[in-house]
């Protein structure tokens, strides 16, 4: 449904909502303070989000953990909504399904979120997450719905 | 399929097991040092977590952020897991549904775990999730699947 | 939450609307004449409905199929919103998520839905399903999200 | 992943394996003589199958049930898989997540199954469920996933 999406906003701007709305997502997960995520690209219906990767995020045995992936892909919903809505809305996740298909490698991670519906009350998405350099090689997938208010 | 199940593991050495194998995770997701998360109960099938909730897990508006909730699941699913298989095998989470149903209290979550199957190969499991003192309204709700290593 | 929601519909009234609405569904999903679902029983905050089996649900290897459990998880949501809310409003499914745990016997089906949330725009619920007579040891369980029109 | 999985079956193969397996499934579900399933197309690591739509698959209103999609669904990852692996593995669904996006038109249904991973032990794959001709629009979105036995 790409064709019939315009985003509003533009990285500068959605990035600047981020870093202002949520300082500490932007400096990692919860506090830590040496990683982050960057808005990389906007596009008609779809944004790609990159996950800067460092121990904190890291299981035993080397992995990249399930919680990191899951918080990228809502954090990388949210912000496909907004670029097309506009920093306005206080939308929120309804419903998150991920299916984790292979094992990440200990890299930055990418994730290219995609509208499939942007309703007056609801948004659907998906998201394809991969190591950086592996695009056809998705670690995780991801769907998602966001209620969006009334009032906007 | 509780009277089937037989814990193997106490809540002493399941906690232990998570403090050597996770110490991140129990000092707060990804390095913040103030929260975690507790073992409380287990019984069979099911495992009860504490999650302590601190600042940094706030969003704007003041509630408890998605990701933390989604994080404290996984972790329920795996205890209750490694709770009936002892803490030797590698699982790892395939799939997990989280259904967002209403804003949690500012206040501690508890995370109720119990296991729908327990297979050679797959352990499937719900979570449900509620305020500390408000456990008739849940505020969200997961399903999970875990592949077992065949190693065990 | 059982606690807070009153059921407003009786069996009698929801399976007389049922009979009316979907005279195909009643009757056995999509035409067939032998087979059909009942409403046994109404809760607060649940349905218990029957599924009869008969050899047109039946896959290759003798067990019942997976889009019938489907088919009869989304009709217990629907009759756990409905029962609720009564028959006026054109509720529809947003989301549905299904794990099979087992393989079912050849016997009757029992879906048991429960609301975990009937808000104004969207119902959240779960359905377990049963083979009949062995209610500890579900076959599938179902979590599923409505959307409720505004015009209720 | 495309590039790495090819394709084991022909159209005219897999359509004889289920014509033969499942009689039932390609002359409409559970039973009814007039409507059914067509594959369509095998490509790497994907399968199109087109289901022709008829009254008895009409809810009120005059749409498409969502039973309807859930089994088409189910279907097509079915066939994506085997076309992959052979008609030989019995491969069972473990999990399966639908979004229902929007109101599909009274028309064929077209699904595109396409594979995210084709493991040992398990095969996860989305699908796309579009109207006939508007396949810019889908109208389903869902993810599943298949446990392969070992013994194939």
């Amino acid at each position: 449904m790409g064709h019939t999406l315009k985003p509003v906003m533009t990285v500068a701007e959605l990035s600047a909502f981020f870093v202002k709305a949520f300082p500490q997502a932007l400096a990692g997960e919860e506090g830590s303070s040496d990683v982050g995520t960057l808005i990389e690209e906007i596009g008609p219906g779809t944004v790609r989000v990159r996950r800067k990767v460092s121990e904190a995020n890291l299981r035993p045995g080397g992995t990249i953990s399930g919680p990191t992936m899951m918080a990228l892909a809502d954090h990388a919903m949210y912000a496909v909504i907004l670029a097309h809505i506009g920093p306005v809305a206080l939308a929120v996740t309804t419903n998150l399904n991920i299916n984790f298909i292979r094992k990440p490698a200990l890299c930055d991670l990418i994730a290219e979120a995609k509208l499939l519906k942007l309703g007056k009350r609801l948004a659907v998405g998906e998201v394809s997450i991969y190591s950086a350099g592996e695009e056809d090689a998705p670690v995780a997938h991801v769907t998602s719905t966001y209620s969006i208010p009334p009032t906007r």
